[in-house]
């Protein structure tokens, strides 16, 4: 029952092993949570892997199914051994198309770790898997089966998991509440929907062919709303072990997503420690690899460079790409009044670039060519947004709207060549501006699904932006962001820590999931109730046990009531016995059954009189 | 410069003194920040208090000047002395006015202190003032006042404050931006101004005659959002000193009103030493020390008890009421089907005396001699909710729009009265269903302050309710709520400490300030552009100083980079030196000065072609 036990994993034998710290991820069940895997139909061998909640035998409810991003880690029947890496699940599947081949792959250089040796080179994965790619040219992305006709087991496997509790809310909740600006969310998710979603660029499946370890996920505006947690080492601080637990302990909480935008050294061999335990698809930045292969000087970046990296990263298993490609030559003039700036890393690198050779970008005039690698891999386009807005003032710019028209041209470059693509979306964005940025790019990007960092609604208030952001980020997830990418409290201040990574994580799952409740998603809203109904009838376990952090519940509600015995108490430390509205409201209702209450209310609302006695005086 | 030092104050000496922890209280002001007072015009012996946090040289930009609700214990000429209580500001006001008089004053109870004795019994401030009220009958209220042409020194101490940094604000940044949904926020507060809106009812001066430490503040749609946090005992734990010092706290992070829920014993005594106390307008429910007094037995009050208690808590100078008045019988059998019952503890404790009695709700019935106390010592209306949704299921139900209808009907009898008045609203609403609350409440109740808890958006995340209610309140404040009642971390699970109040009070202030800057105040930018400069110009103690909390985001950065020599760095612990996008930016403008950027921006403006090649291949 306990949430954060340990395993301690031996560091990994190397012929020249440099020192390491031993392993440590965290293991073991959420509070009362059982894995439970869910059968294909068309594709029988797929197992879903979905969470289920206990309820205490007094609710007299079934278990709670959730979703489950936690992969096997939270799976105590599945060995974990970092060293050796996850199971390939989709190895098969891959293979099964006939449209791959398995090839030698590109030599590791001493660039690729930022040329650290000895003690200071991460060992490399234990295991070199021999990359894959497309054979004879052909597109092997989950878009181009998708436009063929073809349910991969991918989509079955996506729409039984976001199909979840879909059922039993259809016979519990039939009435469907919400707004999602013209989203189409459907009843019921058939293998089929995700199919036509995908093959209309509406939704996308990032799913390197090489990252075979990966639980099938998608992130689009008709589905669930996604979350990402960014995670990477910089040249200031951190390593590999610190870097792969921050992974599991992202996905722990519920990241759908994970972001290595590692820029320090042993890039290389970080990411393929990420990659290989990795239950979920990892998003890069491969700009920032190859800054650090020229050594730091933006001017010295080159086509061949970054070309070299995106294979590098390709072959590994990236999942997909942040590309800034849209930042044009000419769209620099237009930040010079900002008062910001340009504060995307990448986009700054760019600029830089461009101005100093004065020339187009090289991400954009080599596009078609990125295209090709990219839909050899099945790596998924995010489209970065190299001119974000990085203040209240720069929110909705010139600069920012010029590089979002040029993403919608490249969005239907990379549909021509059958890559998957996003779009990623600011920023820093006042509350009374984030509706256009998502009409906006529903509309310039023929809805391809948007991907947004926050925004945050204010900048006032370093050390607390996880919240300043989580407000904008159910907004516009809400209106219709597809994925939100989380922002931690140590934003612009720091790296983030452990304890960072979880606060960003569950500030995130609580903006996605209020945006989901407020789209109208058929199924959201039972967690909701099922909470609701705990805390109605004092079951504080099962409170506990429901909440994104079981872990942060308890331990706030026992500060004041320790004892085993107050969690059955039928009021809490808030109120005491006295004024506690819950325990009222039962007496209310016993009242309720004797004076035939609901009889009342029928009266009532057909208008009568009865208890509705005009005010006496006044 | 240090922010937290503590000053301690012995206990006060008493004839019979019981057992007391040596009171301690936060002073000293925040970082960077001296007091500075602006004089009055019509009334030039008024001193409006403000913070101005000094700028590092290097930014060449004055001080900037913002809204302080902290009183005197952040000034360091003030000598703050718990025991005597703050001076008296407005005491000369009310008596010029020339109609009340002071009187002896009812006499304390042993039940007003739910006769807590001996080492158990908190012991009575140290001076006892003799209450005032009314003479003959007349209204004493601001809203009188207002309606009789009268602009009170209140009502300029209040224009003075609201209007800070405004005239700024036209010369710096002269286009106004955002949307109001309808509200009128003028350019220019004048003292007339708030007159007008204080007459119509659109905004409330919480002022009670016997309050007159309070610094005068303003609550309505066409003002700065405010924030309340709650503070109060309750029968499990916490102590006197501990809620004074939860009051200096609160208001030290920028809580506008306090409100003191205490429900435990010595209620009259600690609420004595919290007004004395209180620069800000103090908020209560006077039915929980009515249900104190006939012993937590819900049936037994009886409107005696209540106008008893309305009468104590006046003359001790409480600024507003929550009366559950809305409340009536006819409504509580709506609330069977609900998931979460009735959730307000005065809604539960109104619903249980008016079902066991079977008749009318004493408050409903008794609401014009409310009324007529309330006006006699400008007591405020806060008409409470005591039918809020307490779930996401039970929201926008026709339990609560029925509860509004009838705060309609009662905010119309005590305007009748020259009672002020501000209504509450949720309470748990997904945020597709929050616009719908302020826009019935802005026409039901004719656009009187609507003050709100949270409201929170989801019911599944115990333990970060501050963040889920955060994100409600930032919108339904943009719709127009005049004041978001705060939630803390330990919402449903504990009583707050004093970090969860800090917590709860920043989070708020997020909120608040977010939708002012939605709204469009004409200001409320002009510390998001100041904060997003010094971040831009790499000057990290300005940054931290201009932040809501400099303590915190300060820390976070000196977790990476401690050394004082990184307060200077052109980058930070997150990209470090070389994917630092704001030192680039600096590179990019340097170049754009040798290149004519500016030019070439407006050459773009103007659609040339000159900077728009066209892709080359694709």
């Amino acid at each position: 029952m306990t949430s954060d036990p340990t395993t301690t994993i031996p560091a990994p034998t190397n012929p020249t092993p440099p020192a390491q710290p031993v392993l440590t991820v965290t293991t073991g069940a959420l509070p009362a949570s059982a894995k439970v895997h869910v059968a294909g139909v068309i594709h029988p061998d797929i197992r879903v892997p979905m969470r289920e909640i206990a309820l205490h035998p007094s609710a007299g409810e079934p278990p709670l199914r959730v979703y489950d991003a936690s992969g096997p880690y939270t799976d105590p029947g599945a060995a974990i051994a970092i060293e050796r890496g996850l199971p390939r699940l989709r190895e098969s599947w891959v293979a099964a198309r006939g449209d791959t081949e398995s090839y030698a792959g590109r030599e590791v250089r001493p660039e690729d770790n930022g040329f650290a040796a000895d003690d200071r080179l991460t060992p490399e994965f234990t295991t070199c898997h021999r990359p894959r790619r497309a054979r004879d040219g052909r597109a092997v992305t989950q878009l181009a089966y998708a436009r063929a006709g073809i349910v991969t087991p991918e989509m079955e496997f996506i729409a039984i998991r976001e199909n979840l509790a879909r059922q039993q809310a259809a016979e519990t909740a039939p009435r469907r509440d919400g707004d999602s600006f013209g989203a189409a969310i459907p009843a019921h998710v058939t293998p089929e929907f995700v199919r036509d979603e995908v093959a209309r660029g509406r939704a996308i499946i990032p799913a390197n062919i090489n990252h075979p370890e990966a639980e099938p996920m998608i992130i689009g505006r008709n589905f669930l709303v996604k979350i990402n947690a960014n995670i990477g080492n910089s040249a200031v601080t951190s390593s590999m072990a610190e870097e792969v637990e921050k992974m599991v302990w992202a996905i722990r909480w519920g990241a759908d997503t994970v972001m290595d935008l590692s820029t320090g050294r042993n890039i290389h061999n970080i990411r393929e420690w990420i990659i290989r335990n990795s239950p979920v698809p990892i998003g890069t930045v491969p700009l920032y690899q190859a800054l650090e292969k020229v050594g730091g000087i933006a001017e010295d970046l080159s086509w061949q460079v970054f070309r070299d990296t995106l294979i590098e990263q390709a072959e590994q298993g990236v999942d997909y790409f942040t590309i800034h490609a849209g930042l044009r030559l000419h769209h620099i003039p237009l930040t010079v009044d900002r008062v910001t700036g340009i504060v995307s890393r990448g986009g700054s690198i760019m600029a830089k670039w461009c101005l100093h050779h004065h020339r187009e970008s090289f991400l954009y005039e080599h596009f078609p060519e990125i295209c090709e690698i990219m839909r050899a891999y099945d790596v998924s386009f995010s489209l970065g947004d190299g001119l974000r807005p990085g203040s209240i003032a720069d929110a909705n710019d010139a600069a920012q709207f010029a590089e979002l028209e040029t993403l919608g041209e490249l969005t239907r470059i990379a549909w021509d060549h059958d890559c998957q693509v996003m779009i990623e979306g600011p920023g820093h964005v006042p509350m009374h501006k984030i509706r256009e940025n998502m009409d906006k790019q529903l509309e310039i990007c023929a809805e391809a699904p948007f991907y947004t960092l926050g925004p945050l609604t204010t900048d006032i208030a370093p050390g607390y932006d996880h919240i300043t952001s989580g407000i904008g980020a159910a907004m516009i997830g809400w209106f219709g962001t597809a994925m939100l990418c989380y922002v931690t409290p140590k934003e612009h201040l720091g790296l983030p820590d452990r304890d960072d990574v979880k606060t960003g994580v569950i500030t995130y799952k609580i903006a996605a999931h209020a945006a989901d409740l407020a789209k109208g998603h058929p199924a959201a809203q039972l967690r909701d109730d099922a909470l609701s109904r705990a805390r109605f009838e004092f079951r504080w376990e099962d409170q506990f046990n429901l909440s994104l952090d079981p872990d942060t519940a308890r331990a706030f509600h026992d500060q004041t009531l320790p004892k085993e015995a107050h969690k059955l108490a039928h009021f809490c430390s808030m109120c005491g016995p006295k004024f506690c509205s819950m325990r009222i409201s039962h007496e209310i209702r016993a009242d309720a059954r004797q004076q035939g209450m609901a009889d009342m209310a029928r009266k009532y609302r057909e208008g009568g009189d009865l208890y509705m006695p005009a005010l006496q005086d006044g």
